[in-house]
């Protein structure tokens, strides 16, 4: 069997050439004698690996020093309470911007540590909008204010980072770091699990405004604690090493692929062949609203389940996979992250008028 | 170059055979158009991947029903945290056994939860020996007593599991699950993390009987909670699917191989090797007190440093590598795991023997 469309929300495809070099290299390492799962993580040859994933990084998504790069554990669920506990003192107040599942999944993480202040919500028009975000609505006691960047489930997303002045801007950008250009600069903490956009789940990125650590209380478990990790070198403990390689290898093909600007304007090429294929249809709806359409989880629905059952058992014979919706949304959802190739993104644009016309 | 005999103390060798067949399904795993690190963890094909994986490690550990299988992030450090937040209240106390550096480290993490008081201390002796555990030294108070069962820097090791009936026994295994044989119903936990005997870093399995479960406070950090952990088996986010894939083909090899107490033979005597090459020596010396000695780590020393440094590089051009000790000790450490072949052991027996002759 060939190699499938695969429109998982994550974790999803990879980078077919990043799956052959690690194929190639997993016994030998690049005639170290072993697999990269077998180097210890305090040998140089683990640290060169290392230190060029992290220097890779930074030169894609422009990352100054002011800055601390992390490559830890527990994905974006366990940076939902780390976020609070390091930023904040306990009880103190945090803004919180509702605009989907996992966004109300982190504000319920912080409501353990502090007060939680939700300054927008999506919730009325059932996430289908991400409602605006500006300075004068954020409270004048909050540490800081915290969006999900992209809402995978809902397929929407802020496309312009809210300018806040008040406070830092903390995001989580699970599933659209590197699939859209930011300007670092703008954020406080970004946080990612790597599993959508840049690699195998297990691995967590977060990219931490240095100023910003050192406040975490002493009592704080040590690998909850964002400065031990920077201090560290992401290497208090063991990191997950094979996961962190990958991620590597990824973000060298980013950089071959002409740099996230590049892999930004395809994806808008690709989500645009999406939803003017939606749109244009009499059948197929995208639930979310225009200005804040994800480009990298498009939504889309048919008037009944029937229907939908019908659909996807349709694409199945056509080498496509994993494109039922989330239970919430309903209906069906592409995931097409930087790794589905624009030919994944035809065939599904060919199967939904193919499915219209037998109708 | 040939493949190294890699005595690191972990992540280090994993079977052969184990990654061939890793490197032989990576970018299409058995005719699934996918590689495993593209899997929807919610996918059918993963979740065999996984059951299958439990399902091996039950039958190798022989872990009953009565005991929850888990597979974690962030390695034994976090556990260091998590045991004491989930098995006992906030500032309730905490038996530990202080037998080397993991285990002070992880009585620092409980004390930030609760009242930790050290029962037994190697201390004195640079933690050349196991101070013996028994039941008679447990304090009243004691939520659990804290043993680290293998002392990776050390190289000691309780071959026999304490006796403890007044509260469960809790057990850091990272480097020697799967190495000994373990009856798991001594324990009330059992965790581990993978990349010393049963996978890449980035894996942590837990074992906790079921009963002592459901006690962590509510505002424990979901990622944190064992219950929510369980009862979602082990995928209330995303899990280290890959570092879970490994581990179950490691688990099939064990099985392969027949069994943990095959294992622990072979491990028996392939220490037994090498702390004999030691001891009938005149210039190496086993500094941890025999009743206690490793199978999996063995630490050697010689007089002076510079003799150290020599040694280390006479074992180089012989295709061994990472056998420099930790600082704690100086000399050498030799890790041989489960995976490290015999030859590996033999090689490093006659570096010793000729060494030795040379001087």
């Amino acid at each position: 069997m060939e190699r499938v469309y695969n429109f998982a929300a994550g974790p999803s495809m990879l980078p077919l050439e990043v799956l052959e070099e690690a194929q190639r290299d997993l016994i030998n390492y690049k005639g170290s004698g072993m697999s990269v799962m077998e180097m210890s993580h305090r040998s140089k040859q683990y640290q060169a690996i290392f230190d060029e994933t992290e220097a890779t990084l930074r030169r894609i998504m422009n990352i100054s020093d002011d800055y601390a790069v992390m490559f830890l554990q527990g994905g974006a669920s366990l940076q939902f309470s780390m976020v609070p506990m390091n930023l904040m003192p306990k009880g103190a107040t945090a803004n919180y911007c509702e605009t989907g599942i996992f966004a109300k999944k982190s504000a319920a993480e912080a409501k353990k540590w502090g007060n939680v202040i939700t300054i927008t919500s999506g919730k009325e028009n059932n996430y289908t909008n991400i409602p605006e975000l500006t300075d004068d609505i954020v409270t004048d006691d909050a540490s800081y204010v915290h969006i999900t960047q992209n809402n995978t489930i809902f397929g929407t997303t802020y496309h312009k980072t809210p300018d806040i002045k008040k406070c830092p801007l903390v995001a989580d950008m699970s599933s659209v770091i590197l699939g859209e250009e930011f300007d670092v600069n703008k954020y406080g903490i970004i946080y990612a699990g790597a599993q959508k956009n840049m690699g195998p789940a297990g691995m967590t990125l977060v990219i931490a405004k240095k100023e910003l650590l050192g406040k975490a209380p002493e009592d704080t478990p040590s690998m909850l604690n964002y400065s031990l990790m920077a201090d560290n070198g992401s290497m208090y403990n063991t990191p997950p090493c094979w996961a962190i390689y990958m991620a590597g290898l990824v973000y060298k093909w980013v950089e071959k692929s002409g740099g996230v600007k590049a892999l930004e304007n395809r994806n808008k090429e690709k989500s645009a062949l999406l939803y003017d294929a939606i749109d244009s249809s009499k059948l197929f709806t995208a639930p979310a609203t225009e200005n804040c359409r994800s480009y990298m989880n498009v939504t889309f629905t048919l008037p009944t389940d029937e229907l939908t059952a019908e659909f996807l058992d349709f694409v199945k014979d056509r080498n496509m996979t994993n494109l039922k919706g989330h239970r919430a949304v309903g209906g069906m959802r592409a995931s097409i992250y930087n790794a589905m190739p624009i030919e994944g993104v035809n065939e599904l644009v060919k199967a939904i008028k193919e499915f219209e016309a037998e109708k």
